[in-house]
Parts: C-alpha cells; structure tokens; sequence
C-alpha cells in the first residue's frame, strides 16, 4: 500500500545525506496520505544505506503499525502531533544537522534577517520553550510536538509560512506541502542558520530586515501573486 | 542565435554549483552581445542538472524575450540595469554564496585587507545602501540594479576595477568582461569575505592594507604594467 | 592470530579518513581480546591507504609485540592504560580532529549541552588536567594514559557513560565496546565539539542542560530501559 | 635535465589542491638541486590541471631560466633569497591557503599553543613586520623573501625547526627538506591555524603550551632522539 507515497519518503530520507544534514541515522522524514490517515515514516535505527521503500513504515494516526516489518522511528508521536495540528503539511523532517542544532541549544529564535531567509520563512524561526519535568518524564516524544504546537499557537505563527522550528536544547524540525519539500525547507533552516551565525559573529548589532522586504521576497515567490523562480 | 553565447552562459551557470557557490537554484549567470544588444540568461527556476544551451533565454535590453521558450532569471531587470550602467562588463553573475551573504546581512564594506582581494578587487568591495519601501515594492529588481549603480557613482569606485558588491540584507553581485569571468569574481569574492570574517574575528582591530601595497597587487595583475601570469 | 579482531581494527582504523577525522597518519585505533590479554593496534607512521588486516601489530598488556612485523603506533602505552583501567571498553580512537583538538587546546570540559550530547556521552566531557614536567619527562605516553584515568576517576565519572576525553593541551581520546563503537564515539566528540563552540559563539550565556533531559536521552538509548533508534 | 626533481616538483604542485590549500591557481611549489645551484618551479599562471613535468621552468639562482618554454611563477625572486639564506631546505610552497591566510591578514603571530603544532613547529610561528614603501615600490618579490629572512633572523628563530611564515598582510609560505615535505608542513600550517583560531574564540585567554611539552613532541618526531610515528 501506498506504494508512492514510500518511494518518495525513500528519496526524502536519502537526501538527508547527500545535503549533508545527517550524521549516521540522526534524521527521519515521513509523508501523509491525509485522505486515508496513514503515515509513511523512516524505519528505526537502520542506517540510510540500507534502506528500501519497502522498509519505509506506514502507521495510523494513533501510531500503531499497520504495514511493515520494522519499528518506526522513535520520533513517530512528534510527528503525528504536527500532522494533527497542522493540517495541511505532507511532510515532516528532523535532523540534528549541525547550524540549525547549535540555535537549538543556544535557545535563541532566528529572525528574518536577510532575503535568503525570506524566500522561504515568512518571519522569524522560533525557538520553544524548554520542555518542562513532567513532559520529559512523561510521553516525551508527543510532548515535543506539542511544545512545537505551542509555540506556533501562543506566537500566532502560521506554520505554512514558517515551516520550521528550533526545539530548545535539541534540534531542528522542518515540513512542507510533501516530503521533498520538507526537505528543502530543512536544507535552507540549516543554511540561514548558518548564514545568520556568521552575519552576527561580522556585526552584533544588526536588527531584522524590513517588513516590506521581507513580504516582497516572501510573495514573490508564495501566494497568489508569486513570479519568482530564479 | 548566440550558440557561442550561449554556451558560455550555460558553462558559467554549470560552474556555480561546482565552485559550492549556490544552494538548489539560487543562482543566475548572464552574458552580453554587446554588438547585437542582446542578453543571454539562465531561465528561471531551472535545476542545474537540467540546463543545457538551448533554455538560455536571449532578452533584449528592454528585457523582452527574443528567443527561448523559458522565463528569463526573476533577476533579469538588475542584470540589464547593470550592463546599461557598466559598460565594459560582459558577464554578471548572482549568488546567495554563503560568506558574501553574511558580510551583506551585516550591512558592511569590506576593505581590502590582503593581498587575496587586492589581486582581484581594487579597493573595498562596497555593500548597497538600503533599499527605500518604495523601490521594494515597486520594480523591486530593476531598482536592485539602481541602487548597484547608485553606490559605485555616489563613491566614485570603477565598477571594472571593483568587480562586485554586496546588496544590503540580500547578496552579492559580481561581474567581468565575459560570463567567465564573472564567475571568477564570484568565487574571489566568497574567498576573501571567508577569509576577512576569520581575520576579524582573530583581531578586531585591523586596518586595512597600505595603498602602496594594494596597488602593487592589482597593477601587476591587472592594466599596461601587468606582469603576473603568463 | 586474532583474524577477526585484526580485520575490524583495520576497518575501524580506515574509517577515521572515511569520516574526516584524521589528517595524513594522525590518528590510531586499537582492539582488545579480554580473553588472550592481547591487543591489536595500528602500526606506527604507516598511512592509511597502506594499511592491512596483516600489518597490524598484537601486543600484550606489557607492550611487548606478540605478532607483527611493525612497530606499534607510539601512543601504544596510552592504549593499554585505558585498558587496564577500563575493564569494559573493547575499542580506543586517538585523533587530533579539529573541533576536539580546539577544545583540548583551550583546555575546557564540554558540558551537555544538548540532546546530539546526551545520546552518546552522560554528562559532560571531561579536560584532563595539564600534565606535570616529570609526566611529560618521564614515561610520556604512558603517563597520558595515567591522567586520563586520574580524570575519571577524581571526578567520579563512569567511563562507560562517558566514552572520551580531552587531554589537556593535545587532543581527544574516545573508546567504545568495540573498536567500530570507539570510531562512533570519536565522530559524535567531534560532531558536538564543533556544535557547542558555534552556540557558544551565539550565546556564551548559555547553560548546561537540564539533567531530566540528558537523562531521558541518555536512558532512551542506552541501558535496560532504552527504547531508542531513529 | 633534473626529471626527477621536476617529477617530484609536479607531484607537490598537485597535492595543493587535492589538499585544499589552493583556489584557481594561487600557489606554486619550488625544488632545489644544491649541487646544480639549479631551481625548478611552476610555471606562472597556469592551471593546475594542465600542469606536466615538462612545463615546470628551471631557472639559477640569479633568476634566469636555464630551460623551460614558460615563465617562472612570478614569486620566483622569493623563492630564491629563501633558498640562499635558508641553506638546508629542498621545496617551498607559497599559498593563499584561508585560515593561514587570516593569521597573515591579522598581522599576528602564531603560539604553540597543542600538540599538533608541536609536533611539526618548533614554537611560534612568525608573522613578518609590514613591508616598507619602499620595499613594495622596488623589487617587491626579492623583498618578500628578505622580510621573511630578516624576521628568522631577528628573532633568532631556525627555520628548520620552523618551517613556515605568515607574510602580513599577504599569505603563507612554508618550505622543508624536499618539495613534498615543504606541502606537508603547508598541510599542517593550515590545520594548526584553523585549530587556534577556534581555540581562541572558545578562550581568549589560553596560554601557549609549557616548554616541556613541546620539546616533548617536537624531539620525539625529530632530531637524534626521534622515536614517534603514529
């Protein structure tokens, strides 16, 4: 089942590697079939060289496995919590790709600083808050998606215009209209974190771009009036 | 029409992705027939991989479309701005290479403070005023050109001798006599904003280098008194 | 002898390069038999491309070559110290990779600053002291592996929890139950090495983690309890 | 005449930028026949990828080529005051190798501060003074090479125990007993810039290491009482 759907969470998880993102295993990306409920995600612990779209696993939304022979990724209740919640993303991806994961242990938002910035993020990058003892001990991997959650609704962010977040002292979650755009919205978080970490290093004091730049670049290329391909 | 141009064109844009100079599409190399009036640019959107010489779009310097069955580059209108005001350039080049953006997010010259940037660019590369609301949300990238222009006649810098610029809070531009070139700069310009952000950040207080010394770089590589390479 | 430990010591050794860590000949594995008492390590000053499972030394625990037509990498005594000492661990990595090496220059422990940390090391690692003129004088080597242990031990720190070291002024050791496991523990050092130092650079106020999350990570892989792939 | 040393001058040539030291065509390496008084370098301005044993010049140690189809690199005349003054080293490579170069820009010297450094230089490594106007206005070159002399000499350093220099405001250049050792010690001038310069970021205030320790390294790799490889 979901034949597609696998092959491309396949090539989404592959390209974790070839952009230089992932260490190891450290990274999974999933995809939804919204009509049916079901979600294809990374296998658990097995190495990027060893898998197959046959290997990918498909689960319910509540997590249990209804198709494969693996374990799905740990992750797997974050990610069902971002699908609920944000209902119109395909695709998820986490990674400790490092830029994005040092911004993630400083604790700090990433504000929109710059056009690279704003062809992709419609704003500033948050940051959650740290994760209280409770949701550590408790069902820790759930209570992450919900502090993202919580960040994007306390902050009135509209995830489809930022579609990323720094979980505090962890790292990066990205996501997008399907798992290939998860992607590459995780390769560009990586590279304005690292753009924005070198900018501030050159001059401490510089503030966020411009509102109206920031709209340009962003509507340019997003929405009903976008021109922009490069 | 311009299969020579063409090609050249399309060898510069092949060559950003493997100087590591662009991420994805974020990238545009264009080139001039100046006899002819015509401009040859990479289309917009197009992945790398599948460039060849015949989606090069030919515009002409009014910036319609005299042959190609692609858009021309977004960034088409900065493009024909500066080979209206540059008129010995042949070749422009736009990345969002990752150290040039930085020194542009920061708002900043760079000074010439080795002799790496002076073999190459005589003098500081300067970085672009604001951008006013009004030339954002107008023609937003024919007044990118403008505001390129605006900062090399308001210094009184040679745009031949000074093959490149930062735009405030978006990216570098370089240019040279042939889409080649261009390139060339392009990865200059990368070079010494990697290697003058270490140098500041190891000792904030360096000046920049001597005239004497700055002009015995460019003037042996470049002009009547050149010596330097074969 | 020892065919099986020879190859994957090899293995373990060609993977140092493979996962840039090491420049030229700087770095060596070694491998343990509990059983036989002997240990199988990389020969002195040969580089990588010329190693075989075959020239491989097998020393004892007094140093003394057992099989081999090879000197013994010189930091052969530090090895066996750690061996000695660490009656669990199966595999020792030397290196001198950047990021490690800059931490053991400036002479800093590396608190857990994050969950890329707190999946592989429980706590914070450790920067020996400097070593006295009569250590470095005497039985170098072998006192670098006595100082090492000495850190462990004064801090009461498990060192199967904390699978590396800085040595102060020189460079990192990682080890693991086996000398595959070492090399893993020797790319995430390096991995959260380079990490910590770039939020350092974004937030020098920045504490340490919360011990409810690095224990939740480190437990969530590691232990009776471990849960954990991804 | 001397294909052995053109051969072996090609091959160093070569490993510039398949270590990483060199953009484009920025760096050259030389060899010397002390017995012939004869040098061969790389030809002036061409790419490395077109580079032979036949196209490397010969020239004496007045400049002047003895055989050869092309021109010298243009920084021969520095090559030359270092080979006459400097009377026991074999190959010289000159390079604008970044994080080397960033020491050279800041005009600083260059401690021994870990054991890498210690285990190929023999303390400090110098950064000249600034040239003089008229030093740059003359035979600049030929006065390249004699700040580079005048700054051993000075401070009593032996340059065959410190085989390499920051020019300021300019690059580094490194030499050793033959031609492939003189890219080594480059390899290593760079990686020890790049260790100290995180270093330094992580602590202003570290110290260079104690004398001991870097004896230490430095007289078990070298010298009579050598004993290390690794």
């Amino acid at each position: 089942m979901l034949e597609q759907l696998r092959r491309e969470v396949l090539e989404a998880n592959l390209a974790l590697p070839a952009h230089g993102l992932v260490t190891f295993t450290w990274g999974n990306v999933s995809g939804i079939d919204r009509e049916q409920g079901l979600v294809v995600i990374k296998p658990s612990g097995v190495p990027y060289e060893e898998l197959t779209a046959e290997k990918m696993v498909v689960v319910d939304m509540a997590g249990r496995v209804v198709e494969g022979n693996y374990k799905p990724s740990s992750d797997t209740p974050t990610h069902l919590v971002l699908y609920q919640a944000f209902g119109k993303i395909g695709g998820i991806v986490h990674t400790h790709s490092p830029w994005a994961t040092s911004w993630a242990q400083a604790g700090m938002n990433l504000p929109a600083y710059g056009t690279t910035h704003a062809d992709y993020f419609y704003g500033e990058i948050p940051c959650t808050r740290a994760m209280t003892e409770e949701e550590i001990r408790g069902e820790y991997e759930y209570e992450t998606g919900n502090v993202i959650v919580e960040t994007f609704r306390s902050r009135a962010v509209d995830p489809n215009q930022v579609p990323g977040v720094f979980v505090h002292c962890h790292a990066p979650f990205a996501w997008g209209k399907d798992p290939h755009t998860a992607v590459h919205n995780a390769v560009v978080l990586e590279e304005v974190s690292k753009i924005a970490a070198r900018m501030r290093s050159l001059n401490p004091e510089v503030q966020p771009m411009e509102q109206t730049l920031l709209d340009r670049h962003y509507l340019r290329k997003h929405g009903a009036s976008a021109y922009y391909g490069q």
